[in-house]
């Protein structure tokens, strides 16, 4: 199937990586044209004292900046509107993501604002954006939605209750800088919930239609990183090797799934994510095992490496190793503390229609291994909701 | 060791694969703002009517252009000095290069000259130069250099007997464009030649000190290709899915070299390349399996996955299997037909000396996994003439 059709790989994001990274961050403004910096970052990164460590890099080579954390989790249009006023009033010509992934969301969309006329809201949906914005530089404090290389920005319009995307290769950052040590003092409920994120990246690409050996082996890797690091991650924070990997893992099955898109956990996710205010994480992590015991007849081959990542017996058949990726999936959720249903953030038995009406128009529909009927999503859900 | 150092990985080049995309070419050339094409082939590929295929889609869209195909295997200065002066007598503003490693090479040193002053001497080694070039479209008809995607350019300098390498990402194409297609009329030989030299690339990526993890699983990706398809791509020329992942394996193990450089092989391959007409894919053939038995303990681990990739017994050691590696290599090295040694080429004792001088000075040296003295390249040497 694959012969039949023409793939694209794309990585216009240039990656650095390694302990240390953060202290080349001026002179990487500096390369990249910079006179004065927007940094963006997140009230939790501020009180984490990470702002702080970023900042005192660029006083240090006397760049100027100026510092935006009106972000909430789930960032809205509001605060990418307020941040780009900012900019503008104080003439900065780069911007500085520091946090999860609403930070970066909202950098990207900032920068993408400084070179385009209009609203935000003008971009939504894949490739509308027509000019390349002021250059952007992610730099990942958590390691799960690879937002530091995705052509992606999910916003959230709260009166509307929705989420909406943007996607653009304009909207990649400029340069994702990555210092695995900025990731140390992340909380382990934030640890579990975005290192369940990238788990879930990297295994609905892995298994999707629109995979090729290019992503492929990137997600594997991913997987197989992810698998062997985000118990120690969470368990001892202060592991800086499995920071180290998790954090290079996030980015990898970034890489990975900006070519291929996703699976109908993040189809689901997106809705239910709007509606009931499940950190993004968490969501995913409720539905990923439910989902890929939908999906595995869809896969089975692709399952059955997934099973062995997860050190699935050898003596189960290619089918009951397939079927064990689940099953691994949800002890490692469980084991990294994620024990929520939907049902403890509210779902009722009434929401699972809409949501899977809305889940259904998603982009990652199409792609997913097994096409679902409304029905499909609802079961999905339905089991998600019990666990 | 990896987590001492920061590193850097970057794909400037978009990529678009598949069976038929040839025929995106003009429209390709359009979003880049062509308006004027030199077309750059080899005779070769002018003669296997592979130029008329690519030229007759550029007419169908009415899209003007110039051929330029004065270009011999292990290309010179000369013809790209030629190139450039075509180029710019015919105003034209994009280049595709259409061939194997010679014809993009070129094609990639006339783009850059097309955004640069003075001569292409000028900017030997790493990052010299300043400019952004003309885009340059690759579409490679052979599996092997992955010129396509890579910074480098390979000149050759007749008179000095020697070869000159530009590295810069200004000379990675706009747009890598490869249609699998384009590689079934390559004869055996020189299938072979050019699948080792992906396989050498793959190899010496993986297991040198400055492999990471996004590099190492494309490398392994492309090792695990390369194992399972060159011999068929040999044998059966005309096998679509043997070529078809022949081509996607050599693009895949260029886009992880570029960011790690090589090995010994290499090392060594360019001065005996330059100094005796060996081809390029056929010298890293010869010298590989040599290569492999001298690195083994620098990296018995890496050595070990590439003996399981080629289907070493699971009953072997870590240690037998890392050395079972340089068997499989060199029994396949076999299978398709390479039995050449050095001294087939006229490579004496006599010139041990200078080749290994020569090589010593090569970026490829300091990451190789064991560092050589004069005498081990030597004595590779010696053992590739044996052969």
């Amino acid at each position: 199937m694959l012969m039949n059709r023409v793939f694209r790989y794309e990585l216009p994001t240039l990656i650095e990586f390694g302990i240390g990274a953060l202290q080349n961050l001026a002179s990487r403004v500096e390369e990249l044209g910079g006179t004065k910096v927007l940094v963006v970052g997140d009230p939790g990164v501020s009180q984490a004292g990470l702002l702080d460590r970023v900042e005192d890099v660029l006083e240090r080579a006397s760049i100027q900046y100026v510092e935006f954390t009106n972000i909430q989790s789930d960032p809205d249009i509001e605060s990418v509107d307020e941040g780009i006023r900012l900019a503008k009033e104080e003439s900065c010509d780069i911007v500085v993501g520091v946090g999860g992934g609403s930070a970066l969301d909202t950098a990207k969309a900032i920068g993408l604002m400084l070179g385009n006329s209009g609203h935000i809201t003008d971009y939504v949906g894949l490739n509308k954006v027509p000019n390349r914005g002021a250059p952007v530089i992610a730099m990942p404090t958590a390691a799960g939605t690879g937002s530091e290389v995705t052509v992606w920005s999910v916003l959230s319009n709260r009166a509307a209750k929705e989420k909406v995307s943007i996607g653009s290769v304009f909207n990649c950052p400029a340069l994702a800088l990555l210092d695995p040590e900025l990731t140390v003092s992340l909380p382990p409920t934030v640890t579990a919930a975005t290192g369940m994120d990238a788990l879930t990246h990297a295994i609905e690409s892995y298994v999707n239609k629109a995979t090729q050996p290019i992503s492929e082996c990137l997600a594997r890797q991913a997987i197989d990183m992810i698998a062997k690091n985000l118990r120690l991650a969470v368990v001892q924070g202060d592991n800086l090797t499995a920071r180290y990997n998790m954090s290079l893992a996030s980015l990898i099955a970034a890489m990975a799934f900006n070519s291929t898109r996703l699976g109908l956990s993040h189809a689901l996710a997106i809705p239910l994510g709007a509606h009931f205010h499940i950190p993004h994480g968490v969501v995913n992590a409720i539905l990923l095992p439910e989902v890929m015991q939908f999906n595995v007849i869809g896969n089975i081959d692709k399952y059955q490496d997934i099973g062995r990542i997860f050190d699935g017996s050898p003596n189960l058949s290619a089918r009951e190793t397939a079927e064990y990726s689940a099953v691994a999936v949800r002890r490692l959720k469980e084991d990294v503390g994620i024990r929520q249903s939907l049902s403890d953030y509210g779902v009722r038995e009434s929401d699972l229609k809409y949501i899977a009406e809305e889940a259904m128009l998603s982009g990652n529909v199409p792609v997913n291994p097994r096409k679902p009927t409304i029905e499909d999503l609802m079961d999905i859900c339905r089991a998600a909701m019990e666990q």
